[in-house]
This record gives C-alpha cells, sequence and structure tokens, in this order.
C-alpha cells in the first residue's frame, strides 16, 4: 500500500529519534531546557523575527496569535478557504471572539485592495475593527499553492499603512520558501507572527512555533499556559525540531519534485490532473469529468493499493508528497491510479 | 431642514406616547407586566410562532437568538453584507463565538444551494459544524431589499434538510410583508427565530422582540437577564410597541410610496437614481458620476436644507422615508437635492 | 394586598409619567438626544465622575464595567454574596471571562486586607491577574447593609496602592448616601466606574448607567451597542431618571424610615426581626427559630394580605420598603406579618 | 546542588527514552496511532472509566473537561485554592466562562454540605446554575494532601442527588493511590471526568491525559483539536507515558518515604516543619516563625546547594520529591536546609 494521503503523516527518522534522545533537557515552563532556548534562536533567525514560542501544533501557534492580537469583536481578513477559518473548530471565533470574513482569492492568494475595501468602512460604534490579514503561505485549499512575493509585498504595504497586522499561517511555509527559492525570511520578515510547523514536511511527530515581534508576543506564552499548551521538558520535541531545520528544508524540493512527476505520470495516463498547478508537494485530481463519485473513487483506488485523501472540493481527490517517499513509490502510485481510473 | 437620514430617527407620536402612559404596568421580570404579557401574544399570532421575548433592541434579539441556537465553534451563513456580520460590532462572534461565513448574495438574497455547498462538507473533529442561516429581510446594506417568497421558500427547504436553523433578521421586516402583500407570518412562520424591531418604521422610541419556536427560545430569557436587558416595568415601552402594530404597519405603505416618488424624481432631476431598485423606504444616490465626493455632497446639501446619510459603499448617499414625512417633504428633499448636486 | 417583596416594583407617579411624555428626544445613538445628553451631566456632577452613559439595566452597566475593565482570565475580587457573582446569571464569566474569587465579609464589607492577600500573589504566567475590587453598595444579600466611609477608603486606598480598579454596584447607592448622609459623590468620587440603577426605590420603570474614568469608559458605548443596549429615543427612560434625581432621592430618607418602623413593630410583635440591623430599606424575618418552612410562611402571608419575597438564605424572608408604601401600609403589613406567623 | 523544587522537574530516564523511540507511531488524528490506542486501553482500565483521551498537559485536560459539561455562565464549586481557580491563568473562566465558587476546605477537602448549601439555591434566570464540583487530589496548595475516601464518598453522593458533575483534577492522583493504598479507580470510578499528568512524579516529559465517561466526552477530541492539543505521532509521548504507568507507579512510596524523611530530619534539626502533615511527596517549611524573609531564605539555601521553590502562602517554602532523588539526596538536602536557616 502506498500512503499518498498527507504529508501530516510522516514517521520520524532513526536520525531524528537520536536527536529526541540525545536532547539536552530541563523545565520549559522554568525556561530551562536548554534545546528550546536554542531551537527559538534558531527560529528567530531563520524567520527574521525577534521572539519565539514552541507549543505543540501549528493550530495553536494559530490561535495564539489572534488571541494576542485581535480583540473580541474585531475582524481578522483572509481568503474564504483558509485553513483557520475552514478547518480549526471555529477556533478564531470560539476562543478569540474574532469576526472572520473571507475574501474570494486566486489560488490562496488576495490582494491589499480587496483588504482596503473592507477595512475602510470605519464607524465609532457598529461596525467591527479590522485588526489582522491572514496570509496561508503555501494554501492548503487552492493544493498547496504559493503566495507570489510581489502579492505579499503589496498586501504588507496596505497593512503597513492601514495598521493592520499580517499572521502567516506557515504551516507549509518552508515548502513556500524552497519553491519560490527565496530565504524564509524573506516572505515572513515584515509580518506581526508566523506560525510554522514541524509536523507535515519536516517530518516530525509533533510540535510547532509561534514567531513574531516580541512586543506583539509578549502575552503568548501565559495564552498558551492557560491553553494547556506548556509543556515541561519540552526539549525532546523541540530537538525532533531543530534536527529537522537542520536535515529537512532543502530536501523539499525533493517532494516537489515528485508531486511534479506524479502529476505529469498521471495527465499523460489520461486522468484530469494538471501540472501546471503543482507549486509544491500537493497534487488535485478531478473526479467530475470522469463521472466516478469520490467514495467510489477511493474505494477502486485502495483495492489497488493507494491511499488517496479527499481534497475540500467534493469531488476532488489530492496526493500529498513527502520524506517517506521515493521517486519510485510515486512512479507505482501513479501506475496503480491510473488503473484504478480508468480501466473498468 | 428635512431629514432623510434614516427611520431610526423617528418620533413617538402623541397616540403613542398616550399609549405609554395609560398601559398597564408590573414587574416583567416576575412576569407581571400586563401590557408585555399581551404584547407576546400579538406577536405569536402575527409572525406564526409559539413564543416571544421583548428586549430593548433588535440587536440584542439578534445575539439572544444566536446564543439560543449556535454554540461557540459553530458557523452561522448568511448574505456577506448582512448588518449582524458588518454592523453589531462583531457581536455574533463576540458573544456567541460563531464563525460567520458571508456568501455573495444578489440584492441581499442567496440560494439554498450556496447554504448546501458550506454546510455539506462535513468532518468530526476540524470544520466547523454549520448551524444556522440568517436572513436579513428587509436587507439593509443593498438599499431596503425584500426576499422574493420563492427564494425563502427555497431557503427554508434547504435548510430543513440539513438541518439547519433558519434565523430571521427582521429589523424591518414589516416593510417587507407590506411590499409583498403578505401576511408577516408568511415569511416568518417557518424559521427558528425571527428578531423584530419597533423603532425604525414602527416609530417607537425603543423596544424590539425576539420570537421563535419555545424551544429555541428557551434559555432566552435567562440570556437576556446576563446581558442586562430584562426590565422592571417593560410595559412603558410594550405599551408603544402594541400601538405601532396596530397603528403604524398598514401606513407603510405610505413610506413605499414616498420613496418611489423621490426615486423618481431624482431620477427625473437627472441625479442617478434608479427607481426601479427601490422595494421598500430606502433611495440609494450614487455619486461615482456626478464626480462629487461624499463629504462635499454632504456639505452642499446641509447647506440646501436637507440630510442624508452615508451607505455602506463610499460613494453612495442613503434616504430613507418613515412616519414623519408627508409627502410634500419628499418634493421639497428632491428639489433640495437635485439643487443642491447640479448647480455649480 | 400588601406588597413589600421588592422595591423593583414601584410603578412610575403621575408626574414621573409627565416627564417621560415631555422630554426632548433624538437619537440616542448619534448623540443627538438632549435628555441623555443632560442625564449624563446629571450623573457625572452627582457621583464626581468623568463620563456617562446611559443603559437599560444596572446589570448591563455591571456587564459593560467589567469589559470596559477586565481582561479574560483577570480576577475580580468581590464579597462572595455579591449579586454579582451570585445572581447576575454568571455574566461576569460569561462575558467578560473574568474569575471571580468571592472574600467572606462582615455585611457584605471587606477589608483592604483581604484584597491585599489576593492580589500580591503575583506570577507571570499561572496566576490570573487581580484587575478590580467590587465593592455592592448597599450589599443585597446581607439585607440592605451600608459601606461604612472608613472601611470604604481603606479599600481605595489599598487599590490605588496595589494597582487595581473599583467598581460600584451601586443598583442602591443613593439609600447608601441618605443612611449615612453624605453626598452620593463621597461614596463614588474615587471609584472607576460605578453602576447605578434608577428603578428599585428610585422609582423609574426601567433605566441605569455607568458612570466613570472617561479613559476607562472609552470602549463602553461600543460594548453597549454590541450587548444591545442602545436604545434610540432613550430619552423617554432618561425624562424618568432626571425626574426621579430631582423627586426621589432625599424621600429614600421615607422607606429608611419604613423600613425601621416595621421591623421594630415586627420585633414587638414577638417575631426574630433585629431593628438594629436595618441600614436601609431591607427587612429580615428569619424563620428558624420559628419553626415555620419558607413556602409554609409565605403561604400564611398571602392569605392574611402580605407578600414577602425570599431572600438568600433559604430560612429567611425579605421585605423591601419603597416609595409605593405609606407609612400606614407598613404598619398594616407589620400586624398581618405578626398575625399570619405567630397564631396558629 | 540538589534540586527539590518540585517533581516536575524530572528527566526521562534511559528506559522511558527507549520506549519512546521503539513506539509503533501513526497519525493519532486521524485514530491510527496504536501506542495511544493502548494508553486509552490501559488508561479506562486503570481509573474505571469508559473513554480517553491524550493531551499535552494536565492543564489541557483539566479545560477540556470543564469545556466538555459546564456551560458559559454556570457555576463550579471547589476548594478556593484548587489549582485550576488560582494556578491555570484564570483559565475556567477565560475559556469556559464559567463562574468559579471557592469553598474553604481543611487539607483541600470539603463537604457535601458546603457544595449543597450553595447548590441548592436556584433560580430561573438569575443565579448561575451549579454544574461541576471539582475535586483535586492530591490538594496542592494545602502541600500534596489527599482526600480521605468517605470525605470523597460524601461528595459523590451529594453530587449525585444533586445532578452534579464530579472533575477530579488528578494531576498528581497516582501519588494519592499509593498514599491511601488503593487503586486508582477506587477514588476515580464514580467520576464524570478525571485529568491525570505524566509528568510530575511519573517521570514523563510531557503529557496527560482526560478519562472519564463515554458521553460527556464526546466533544473532547473536537475541543482538543480547536485548542491545539491533537498532536500527529503522539506515540512518542504515549510510548513514555504507557512505560511511567507500568514502572513508575509503585514506586511513587518512595518519593512519599523520602519526602516523610526529610520532614522528620529538619523537624529534628529544629526547624518548623511537621512530618505528620506529610501524606505524599511535599514538605512544607514555614518560615514565619524563623524571621527569615523567603527571598533572604532562598538565597541561604542556593548558596548551601539546595534549591526550594515557593509555595503559595508567601512565608512557606516548599519541597517535593521525587524519582530522581535518592535517600541520600534527601539526608544532604535536609542538611544543607538545617545549616542554612539556623546558622548566622
Amino acid at each position: 500500500m502506498i500512503d499518498i494521503r498527507s504529508d501530516v503523516m510522516t514517521l520520524p527518522t532513526e536520525g531524528m529519534l537520536h536527536a529526541m534522545t540525545a536532547a539536552p533537557l530541563g523545565d520549559e515552563q522554568e525556561r530551562e531546557d536548554p534545546t528550546v532556548l536554542a531551537l527559538e534562536d534558531d527560529l528567530t533567525e531563520l524567520l527574521g523575527q525577534e521572539a519565539a514560542v514552541f507549543v505543540p501544533s501549528a493550530t495553536m501557534a494559530n490561535q495564539i496569535a489572534m488571541l494576542c492580537q485581535v480583540e473580541r469583536g474585531q475582524e481578522i481578513v483572509g481568503e474564504r478557504h483558509s485553513h483557520m477559518f475552514r478547518y480549526e473548530a471555529g477556533g478564531p471565533a470560539f476562543l478569540a471572539g474574532a469576526i472572520v470574513t473571507g475574501l474570494t482569492g486566486t489560488n490562496g492568494v488576495f490582494t491589499g485592495d480587496q483588504v482596503r475595501e473592507i477595512a475602510q468602512i470605519r464607524d465609532s460604534e457598529h461596525r467591527p475593527r479590522t485588526a489582522l490579514a491572514l496570509v496561508e503561505n503555501t494554501h492548503n485549499v487552492s493544493g498547496g499553492r504559493t503566495w507570489p512575493l510581489a502579492a505579499l509585498d503589496d498586501l504588507y504595504d496596505t497593512c503597513d499603512e492601514l495598521g493592520l497586522a499580517v499572521h502567516i499561517d506557515g504551516a507549509r511555509l518552508f515548502n513556500a520558501a524552497v519553491a519560490l527559492d527565496v530565504p524564509p525570511r524573506r516572505i515572513t520578515g515584515r509580518a506581526q507572527t508566523v506560525a510554522i510547523c514541524f509536523s507535515k514536511g519536516l517530518g516530525c511527530p509533533a510540535g510547532a512555533a509561534l514567531v513574531g515581534r516580541s512586543d506583539v508576543l509578549a502575552p503568548a506564552r501565559r495564552i498558551r499556559q492557560m491553553l494547556g499548551g506548556s509543556l515541561r521538558q519540552a526539549g525532546v520535541l523541540a530537538g525532533a525540531a531543530r534536527y529537522a531545520l537542520r536535515h529537512n528544508i532543502a530536501r523539499l524540493a525533493d517532494d516537489h519534485s515528485n508531486a511534479r512527476t506524479l502529476a505529469t505520470l498521471l495527465a499523460e495516463g489520461g486522468l484530469p490532473v494538471d501540472p501546471a498547478e503543482v507549486d509544491t508537494n500537493f497534487v488535485f485530481l478531478e473526479l467530475a469529468s470522469l463521472g466516478i463519485a469520490r467514495e467510489e473513487a477511493q474505494a477502486r483506488l485502495r483495492s489497488h493499493g493507494v491511499l488517496w485523501s479527499n481534497a475540500h472540493h467534493p469531488t476532488v481527490l489530492r496526493a500529498v508528497t513527502h520524506l517517506g517517499h521515493s521517486r519510485a513509490d510515486l512512479h507505482t502510485a501513479a501506475a496503480r491510479t491510473i488503473q484504478a481510473l480508468t480501466s473498468d
């Protein structure tokens, strides 16, 4: 069985497991865990920021970011299919009490003018104050698409002008940096806050971080404590994260290449897949023109020995490449997929 | 000065003031105010519902409706310019903790299929559960537009099928009923909850109600108490409301007629106003083609003795007719507006 | 039937009704209601404060006060039987998200040292920060007891030193001022915020106000809007309030005198009532020593033509005097009560 | 330096680290992590419950427990120094919106009658409904004290009768079970929910669990997701937890014996320590009678090579024994402490 459902399913390698058990430990709540302290330094340097807080998951990093800089009743503007809006159990409203306003984007990307149109309507008592623009990069629902740097710069310019914060949901930030061939700080340096994830493509079993401006993150550790995200000897996970930063970023290019290969093979095999839409490690397969219902397609694929996941749209399947896949795995996956969906 | 800014600015008439002072009173929190009890009966009958709660404002009625039937982290779907989303200070997120998802509508109206597309994506742990569809009727930002009955029935059918509640933000519900020439219960009878307002076109100084299914409203009085909306001798305001229900609904047809007259006169005077878009008592005047900035237009109008308000869109002015206006007032307002905006 | 259940049940007098209908009106949300504006001036002068916001109820005034100056997760310290803690439907936690810490007081009064003991335990991440001390004056559950000025000054001194805000829940503030024979500002001038009520002893059908420091109240009108407490022609209620401020404060001394008379008559009639505990307009009758269950006592009283209410403690009945009672009413009430509870 | 500050500072042993790297892994969010699944079975069996959810910390377990069974505005009753009330950053109010009512206990223990007195005052609209009683066992602020079984049974009986849930904050539950010499399920079997911690005495670097009735925990995984507590390959931490359950529970008796030894040695050395108050692994040292300020005492102890922590009360020091301490360590710690605090 070849499992191409998601890069969240990576298993830690031997090298990573060794890094976890060898990491020096201490009580992170007392700021005595040397591995966490070193990771924080790694991250502020890497992302061009001032402060970092280690957390169990990217979802928690996102939620703490909102709780640090969005007051209840204020407005968050982002692409309408943003993971934070659609797949975090309503957290921005449940926890931060934020009104979320979804913009219609292109491949997850929206413009400064779209934000301006919303934010400029002000009123002392009735209108929610627009507080923050959310950038998800890469953007999950659109298929791991990257924000072009010019679009990002336009958004930063607009938000600076309007006095809005920018939060980067960078659960797959390093995929974007590798795809755009820029250092991560080129993407994140102007944001107020950035969430990154060590699971997914970086291959850690768990762990994430919230990175950003010192003043914005001043309450972050207290909020993390309240949410239950403050660990004690967190260095066991931070050790995996440090290993991943050293060994697993550059190699994301292989995952991207593998994804393009998979897309190309599927297209050559007659399936409705567009390799031009593969920016990073996601491949979308549109079932509508095949006349196969998604449940049926999933059953056929499973019986042919390949596991895809369901994408957001009800007629689309999704494959995600990661460090657990060899190039040969993708060739096998392509062949099995073609056979499953084209023979009858 | 002729003030056509808004129907929220109506002053109580002599008859209404008399009704207020003549109303029998008691402690509403102990259910001993006979005027409130009578009003509740009036409302359940009028709107084809089971229970009613008197509240100080339509905003509170809307917020209690959400707190009664939307759990924190659940999703409210409505037209993206809905008053509840854009002009209630972020209340649905601040108070109910709801994720609001704005749909792109036509004149404030959206379809059952648009709701279905959102609500059908289910997931046990990540997706916010879609709990409620919000209908604003008449729809403020689009210009007091009404929901066609077929569109409303389509929405009720879809929501029944999907197990979603429907809330009617009926701050100007009676304008819709009069414009459509149907009894109000034809619009509201299938909803779980309905908010109505006695201020605005009905002419009361304050007061509103939340009306709906008994089971849904079971916690409504406790929530009202907590929000600070439980009054003691509420009959002084309920007396005005009862007066308005008897005297001020049918006459809304005059306001609508006046609004159409105003629009027609303005169009005849060469101003960019479309009488065909006047469903009820709102008139929109689009300044863009005149090349006059809104602040400048407002200054000119004021100096000519007529007060318009700013609409949601930054180049649009809004007039709203109400019981304080005679037909002659509207003729005068039209003349002054034409003079202010066309002479230089 | 003589009803001595509560001063919330007062009905507006002819003079007050006339003041309501004669009040000049406008749109309060646009700051155009002259009666509300005048009332705000009355209140800041009377209470030695800087800003005032008219609201429908004292509960809303209390809740807005918390939302203005207590962040979620911060701590409110007050007497453990405070109305805000025990009888506002959990509002301080539901709305402001505040941890409430109840102190054991004497007649509702606690000391600066009790606050200091709580507030001095600080910790960057674990301890809720103590933000505010709550004074309820007069204190409801203890029987309308007043805060001695020395105790109040001690609390202000401590809170100033510790950087805590003081909120006065003054639902019956004017009873305290009259009982202590001081101007209200002597009690309220050093507080950050004060909630007062125009219902209860002042005799209005509804209405209350939040009064306090300008900077603290900066977000108050927006919060009031969100909660649904912003009315339009609020002058109809503010007119009653202004009338009450002029005519119904000094006369509270009569209510206090009536309450002492009632207590004395009951004690003379052999009932367990202590006139020395009557600071203002409450009388408590302890049923325990009579061996009569409260439901039985209530039934007997009702059949004898007098209505008491249930106090917080399950064996205690409560009477509250108000402007609807003549001195003769209290004599009759006393006689009926003695007969109901002592004959068998 | 001998560090007796807290059992949260334990480091994973070689055996535990091996268990972590050897644990079979999968995606916990998809219920595919076999180690987590096995741990859940271990826990329901051990605690006499039906369902278990693995979480990063005991704080998160406590918060999810509240979010599962306490509605906003409802009341939690517990000992007034409970960790959840005093040391979880206000979480029960911030997250669950619960009114917390603190009872005055003895060594952290309160009675069913104390709960009954609070819970029996009911009212449809004003009183917060009492939803849950909180038992912290062992109780931190009182010095690691255990709940006698009779007291616990009395509480369960009362809560069953009143329809209240019982939550056990069992951050040190296994210390209580070992000290009382009963199986853990004897303590937890009647509770609705139980939070346990694998850090602290069990020696894991991180990890905790919420265990309880299936119906109560139905929303727990969704809430965990929203808070950011859902990990992917959580088996790395669950492997440590399973190891701890097998190897580190019975040995807590050594920690308790060590704590009593430390207390006895200190008392024999003339320090104000009462060995009779040592139920488990905490030792309190009261500085008041020594006339040494806490900061001064801490400085002296540090310079003598022993680290104590500050207890809740400002004149008390706290030592906590754990698996990182040999018996000889405690003898050394005692000698250094006596020297530091009795010589001048």
